[in-house]
């Protein structure tokens, strides 16, 4: 370890999501398709350019007739469907057919539906008058330059569908972040080879490319062993910049364990060293510039659960999203034994609705490096330090680590 | 209108999806490698092949020692890193230094802290014995042959890495289904073009492919207008097969409606051409061998609903999903006026959890045309036929339209 770094004392994981806040500005924004902004975050309003709709429309198969007149036949006397503008005045009696979304020929005018009249040649039979109007008054929607998107929106199917609608077809959003990830450690082997005795299938690589992938982040990954050589490369590369570095293993103590001191080497300042939380002690938070560096502790569960508390609130807030991933109460779903850890807990669970309320069911882990509990995790519950049991209905505090929309 | 098939009666929700999951049955499977698993269904259940750990790891950086060894002082003799295998037989007062993850020499041991240690050249001082053993041991987080992810299992993030960790780098999933959308109506333009009067920006084409980006589908899409060759030729290309045909607008019953013509004109059954539900009234299911066809209205609000209902659940059935989506009980953080309509109603919301709760706050829309809902909706409540009134806090069913994950 440098010597000219004095460890810091342990930061509680709010400490770590204040500082990665306080770090992560958003990055820049780009304009881009609708068919490549699923998923981003708006930078600046969008409003509505015209009234929306921009004309009267019917919103029936029908005949329009005026709006007072309560003839039983009329004279058809025109078509209008959709995509068709063929402004008229129509004179008592008169009736003209409408297609469903046609523009309505002027004012003061009514739809009578299809099923409520008869046809024959251009003569028009109304058997039954309603009360309404089936016409989508031009502005009901929305008025024009109202905001329909607000900025820090992330753009779902909806909000893209919107912003087609009002013609905002190159968005401005923010940037994706551009991430490198480096799985260190001399035992891992890729998942689809047989691992020696002593060594262990690679999964953190696999989780951080699937996680990022969620945000439409594309990961530069390296699985560099211990090869300090490639490491420190992979770290210093300047030619392509990015945004945030992870490192996967190598964060603790040990002596084979350099992360902190490559980093250190690369420049960056290391903000924290390790946290007071379980898993995921041993967690480096460093800066060089414009670049967040994570060593992520190579544990898979410990690994997992950094991912989706730190690195997430990183990606968000680089991101520029409004609505962050936060800690909301939720109730047990059955006991949860803590073994009065004195180290604040982030407890993998599954959360669902339950009669309107969150139900939380704690999964079983043996271990920082068990990871059957993933196969069904979308929560982290927060235990306190110290507690040494929570009864099934209990409150508790939870962060869900599905991706948020 | 075909005269071959006379009309049936208009269809509830709850009938169209249980048609829907009738019909759709799950798509073949196929190996496909990690990186592009992420979302998919898994299709066979995944075992542990081997104990996991594999093989007695320590769970910190220290130094091995016999189990019942509480001398102060030791001799090192060895060392063992993650990835070696070095096993030995400790006698009293040996130790071995041991990395983060390496495997213990043998049994009957247990690990002091590095940080509970001095050492100086081949001599261990142990400043103080705790009564853990640091050890990850064999086997504790799941026994060899143990299932870890379940048939219908979405594969999230954390799935996946449990996958990779137990070495299946090629799970058997579904394959994505192949979708082909064709959006009718001679009054919509690209979103990207400035509408002549009487015209709109087609957004369903956007919706639609946004939504079906969310489960990794790229969609074939074709802006047809009215073009009854273009949509002929589009529906009745078997070249390349598809299962699920969308075909925005042109649902109604209007003359320049056509698309229940053209489906049966190529074959297809058509086995519901209205529902009860609003918005959404003129939808079309049809089906041919094994291709399922949406007529999905052309109105956005309605298009977007039927999309998230309906195609939602083909979705999900033809991927083998074992979690579903479904209704269930949330509480409105607002009044919900339903002006007593007739008909089964979908009402666009926000969900959001308070206090432990689903609170769900309803969205304003004018019409089934109204998209500033969807800036950010996601939830559908279900508004019972003939309901006045909802008060703020009444009890009502929801769907989270969200993807699931």
């Amino acid at each position: 370890m440098s010597a000219s770094t004095p460890n810091k004392p342990a930061a509680s994981a709010s400490d770590v999501l204040a500082l990665v806040n306080q770090l992560c500005l958003p990055l820049d924004a780009e304009r881009v398709s609708l068919a490549e902004a699923g998923g981003r975050v708006l930078r600046e309003p969008v409003g509505a350019p015209d009234d929306q709709p921009p004309f009267d429309r019917s919103s029936v198969d029908g005949f329009a007739v005026r709006q007072t007149d309560r003839a039983s036949t009329f004279r058809i006397v025109d078509e209008i469907r959709a995509g068709d503008w063929k402004p008229r005045v129509l004179q008592p009696e008169e009736a003209v057919r409408m297609a469903t979304g046609g523009a309505l020929p002027g004012e003061g005018l009514r739809v009578v539906m299809k099923e409520d009249a008869q046809v024959e040649a251009d003569r028009l039979t109304v058997l039954r008058h309603d009360d309404e109007r089936h016409i989508r008054f031009r502005g009901e929607d929305a008025r024009a330059g109202q905001v329909l998107v607000e900025v820090g929106a992330i753009l779902s199917p909806g909000a893209l569908a919107l912003l087609a609608s009002v013609g905002c077809a190159r968005p401005l959003v923010t940037r994706l972040s551009r991430v490198r990830h480096i799985a260190t450690g001399n035992e891992i082997v890729p998942p689809d080879q047989m691992p020696e005795r002593g060594q262990i299938r690679d999964s953190n690589s696999t989780l951080v490319r699937a996680f990022l992938g969620q945000s439409g982040i594309e990961v530069e990954q390296l699985r560099a062993g211990e090869d300090k050589d490639a490491i420190q490369s992979a770290i210093a590369n300047r030619q392509s910049p990015i945004d945030l570095l992870l490192i996967s293993g190598g964060a603790s103590v040990g002596e084979h364990d350099f992360t902190r001191q490559l980093l250190e080497e690369a420049g960056f300042t290391i903000h924290i060293s390790k946290t007071t939380a379980r898993p995921g002690k041993p967690l480096i938070v460093a800066q060089r510039g414009n670049t967040l560096a994570f060593g992520l502790p190579g544990n898979p569960l410990a690994h997992f659960v950094c991912l989706n508390l730190y690195v997430r609130a990183a990606l968000e807030a680089f991101a520029g999203q409004s609505a962050r991933t936060a800690f909301v109460p939720g109730a047990l779903a059955a006991d949860l034994a803590t073994d009065g850890n004195t180290r604040e807990t982030f407890w993998p669970a599954r959360w669902l609705l339950q009669d309107g309320s969150v139900m939380l069911t704690p999964l079983r882990w043996s271990s920082s490096g068990d990871l059957t509990a993933l196969a069904t995790a979308n929560a982290l519950i927060r235990v306190t330090a110290g507690l040494e049991q929570f009864q099934r209905g209990s409150r508790v505090e939870f962060v869900r680590i599905e991706r948020s929309s």
